[in-house]
């Protein structure tokens, strides 16, 4: 495995690696990899000859009081992983490489990013869309995968790459739970033992709402109802938000008429989790 | 020539060309080709193999009250030109393929826009920054050409292809002017003979200037009261702006000591002229 540390090593890197024709999947990742990272460039090594992997913790999408300088890096570790997992190439450059001092162009979305997360983390998809938009220039890969988590992240790049007619192809990779159904996340480290037993709260959230909706419930009032009693539960739980709007258009729906993406995101003290799951009708 | 109206056509028509290793150069224009655009086409073909024109009028740079719907359009006379100067592929989409109904992700500058035309024309460099990435993207082109009469977009682009690390050389074309010194433009079939006589003093204000900054004056209030002065003759030119603005950071100057850009706009009846000059200390 190669590891690229600036721009130009990585670009040098990837006219060897595609030399012969090879075709180039990337993982785009803030690294403190873990199962979900790995599912990922599973389906990367399925879908491409070349597997890269991206690590930069990306400072344009956290907000002024967010978690940027406390965010997990565990880089050693995540070599060894990425490693045993047969990639190609880590990049991993550091910001002062990434944003130039007068740095001033950015992708910003004008639509899908004022609810659910974005209404809570205000530039967040700003910066996630310009440092993914700067990652498919730098690598130019055939196929990119994204954890179906982050899932107003990956609509947004979808449509960013529709948008900005991005010659990339992306691949939806699913939610990783731990046993109890705790989506996997670099952010689960941050939860004390009492908060990481209520995190299990989201997923059976969500299950509940499912549970009801194939039961023939359809109204959005009443599957929030059950979503928001189920955290309530939880004495360590605040909730942000939980909602379900249309899994297109992220727009609020009332009746469950077409696929619905129920969505959740809850704060623990250190933590802030999220988790979803796409309620399709008959 | 090739001429393809779509995405797919031309992403399959760029394919046969790169067929051999060809490197490729695009010229983006918005069509009603000039002077100007044959001088960036020229410099296109010695820069690459193979030389792509784009001929789209783009929307979203338009305002609402600006002249989308009576942009010229000679798409008859802009084909036979291009096949003349040896470009070996025209792409001419037209707007519902370049745009879909929901489009919603733009590119957008945060600085070095709120100037220049960017002051008088607000959202139109994010319309520009918008298509040239879409052009990127889908002509992947090794070098791009852009005119020096649009100086601010020009600066734009440069710095849009360095923070997104768009991989692409772009060349600058210097501007080409009539007999008189008029800048050549699109926009100059707007004018009246009255006021075609009275275009000349864009240019001659910037010649004014640059004579006196040679002459030793460095005050840039000085510079653009000449400017102001020259543009004052003309009965029928209402300015829009006269500025002398760093020529990097497009921010105000009082003296000049790097190099400074005199930009002007002036509105004759139904055009906007725009011209410009660097002024580069010894």
């Amino acid at each position: 495995m190669r590891i690229s540390y600036t721009i130009d090593e990585a670009r040098s890197a990837l006219r060897e690696l595609r030399a012969d024709g090879r075709s180039v999947a990337l993982v785009p990742t803030m690294g403190a990899l873990h199962e979900g990272h790995l599912s990922l460039i599973r389906l990367a090594r399925e879908a491409a000859d070349a597997v890269v992997v991206s690590l930069f913790v990306n400072p344009t999408q956290f907000g002024p009081t967010e978690d940027f300088s406390a965010y997990p890096r565990t880089m050693e570790q995540d070599l060894a992983a990425c490693e045993a997992e047969g990639v190609s190439l880590l990049f991993a450059p550091d910001a002062a490489r990434m944003y130039a001092p007068d740095h001033s162009t950015y992708v910003t979305p004008e639509s899908l990013d004022q609810v659910l997360c974005g209404a809570s983390r205000p530039g967040h998809f700003r910066g996630v869309l310009t440092v993914v938009a700067k990652l498919f220039n730098i690598v130019q890969p055939d196929v990119a995968v994204f954890g179906e988590k982050d899932a107003q992240q990956l609509r947004l790049i979808e449509r960013m790459v529709r948008d900005l007619d991005i010659p990339v192809q992306i691949l939806r990779g699913p939610i990783v739970r731990e046993a109890d159904g705790l989506a996997i996340s670099s952010r689960n480290r941050y939860l004390s033992s009492e908060e990481r037993a209520e995190a299990v709260c989201l997923h059976q959230a969500l299950e509940s709402a499912q549970a009801a909706f194939r039961g023939g419930e359809q109204h959005v009032e009443t599957l929030k109802g059950l979503m928001m009693n189920r955290i309530s539960e939880a004495p360590h739980a605040e909730l942000d938000y939980a909602e379900i709007v249309d899994d297109a258009t992220l727009q609020p729906v009332r009746r469950i008429e077409v696929p619905a993406l129920a969505a959740i995101a809850v704060r623990f003290s250190r933590a802030r989790l999220i988790d979803n799951m796409v309620l399709v009708p008959d």
